[in-house]
């Protein structure tokens, strides 16, 4: 007996499935296309199914990045809640992109497993789309990949591709950031999508803070473009709080010192530092409750952005945290200097 | 005892090691750049180590697209090489990007691993910036993410993202491919970068083709450009033969059939073709010898293709194999019909 599979479904992948899984993700991208802005559709030339998907676009520059969630996903598993995952992975790219003076077009995402389940499967691009909403991007293309020879069968991994635009003059480098400018953070939901190989140790299976590892990730996109589009050259800055938790504000500039208030820490954040865990490294790993800085130049334009992120429209969380200040040693934290 | 990690480190994720493999990746880079034309460098206003890479852009469309190599990267372990699935991994994006008509501009990577190892990873990386090179692209950024609850030690996972630019009125949509256009196929170098779930089961362990499966996908870049902008409107598809083999022919233009001769068997896909496998499965499956294929309009212009492709300056290897037929049924390969 020949044991060889003759055929690519008796090796393992079943493309069947995959063309019904794509047929869902069609329908679920019609709607999502049909719910944005006139102006998102008529310059997408060329959406998904083609080779390539293809954006029009104008003057300035494109912006893009990529990222992952994580170990977050494997409470997608252990929960059986797979349809905010995505979120998470929009919220990544977008919080990023912003960050350089982009306003985020597209997404893409890379999506593979050990064995394509369809309602998991969709639920997991359910939770894109959800994310493109709120990040007021468009879902134009993506990659499915069945591998059971490098996955468990219920392991999937994720990876998110986002691209953006900077109006000429716009671009964000963090050169601008100064002496005295005001730093502003803004609430977090929780841990994000960084450190989970240690928070799923820390917060074990039984807490009852574990199923509150899974909320997703705040998408900060809608109220910071406002910020950008009010206060104009007075943004000098913008830093997503991802791995490597606080020491993200270094990357703004490297030549400035911070000069931040301490974090009042919210019951999943005081969980985490139950554990003997010193604080440089806490910081270093989370957010500690605020999920995004901005530094502004001058009161009015701290105001204004407060004012914007906690309007009812946008319901964040904003407050005056601290300043960049020379004599601060990098990041100062109260006594504690993160290097 | 206390036994719950107390550092992200002891956790299982090293950052000190990720430092040392971004240090290797910024040198690796930045020699990369220094050889690419002068045009790709001064387009680039924002480099990886940012929140999100930034790259200038005229008037025109943007095409993108994301792509992984499948389980071909299980073979880098067996067999101890890693320095060739990144040119897999770039083969796969760019050699999309152009079959929408898209000159490719830069890229990014996504590598997610069970254990970080400074070789293997740094060879990956030497191979997408190999890819990179051929495809004429400019590695912008990327994300590293070392699971071990994920991903067995010794295993990985690669995923590529790809920008490229549309000319103003060069958008290849296959609307265009029309009867009689000629079907010009391009040689590729084995199986390329998918079917692999089945093509590692069909050459096992021991056979002599199984190291010749880590072959590095033909990147069709830079001849293409040139033909695109030798014949212009004349070329009026490009199709990417990868998953779902010939089948992909359909993605250029639903209304149209194509009617095409038998590929000739090379070792690998006789190899291949042996374990009883169905002739319409291996055109469904693989590329059956050819990479690639374009659609142009007249002999004039499939002349000039092929001596583009043949000549020394590319190496490939581009021959006639078909027509645009609207009596042929979908594709028709001698007496076979691909639905």
């Amino acid at each position: 007996m020949d044991k060889k599979p003759q055929t690519y479904l008796e090796s393992g992948v079943n493309i069947e499935l995959a063309d019904s899984f794509v047929g869902r993700i069609k329908a679920m991208s019609a709607s999502h296309h049909q719910s944005l802005s006139q102006n998102r559709n008529s310059n997408l030339l060329q959406g998904a199914g083609g080779y390539a998907s293809v954006y029009q676009t104008g003057h300035g520059a494109v912006a893009a990045t990529t990222d992952g969630v994580g170990s977050k996903l494997l409470l997608c598993e252990e929960l059986g809640v797979y349809d905010t995952i995505g979120i998470d992975l929009v919220a990544m790219c977008a919080n990023d992109l912003i960050c350089v003076g982009a306003r985020p077009a597209f997404f893409l995402d890379y999506f593979a497993c050990g064995k394509l389940k369809l309602e998991e499967g969709t639920a997991l691009i359910k939770g894109i789309i959800e994310g493109c909403q709120r990040a007021d991007m468009l879902l134009v293309g993506g990659e499915t990949a069945e591998m059971p020879d490098l996955y468990a069968k219920d392991h999937f991994d994720l990876a998110g591709f986002a691209v953006g635009f900077v109006e000429h003059g716009k671009l964000l480098t963090g050169d601008h950031v100064g002496e005295g400018d005001i730093v502003i953070g803004v609430g977090s939901s929780g841990i994000h999508s960084n450190g989970y190989s240690l928070a799923r140790k820390l917060i074990a299976p039984g807490s009852k803070f574990r199923s509150e590892l899974l909320t997703p990730t705040h998408i900060y996109v809608k109220p910071f473009i406002k910020v950008m589009n009010t206060i104009g050259g007075d943004l000098t800055g913008g830093a997503n709080i991802t791995g490597g938790g606080w020491t993200n504000l270094n990357r703004l500039n490297k030549n400035v010192g911070f000069e931040l208030k301490a974090m009042p820490l919210s019951p999943i954040f005081a969980e985490l530092a139950k554990n003997n865990i010193e604080r440089a490294e806490l910081y270093r790993t989370f957010n500690m409750g605020l999920g995004f800085a901005l530094t502004v130049r001058g009161q009015d334009a701290a105001n204004k952005t407060m004012e914007i992120f906690n309007s009812s429209e946008y319901g964040f969380s904003a407050e005056i945290i601290g300043q960049v200040n020379h004599l601060a040693k990098k990041i100062q934290i109260d006594d504690l200097i993160l290097e």
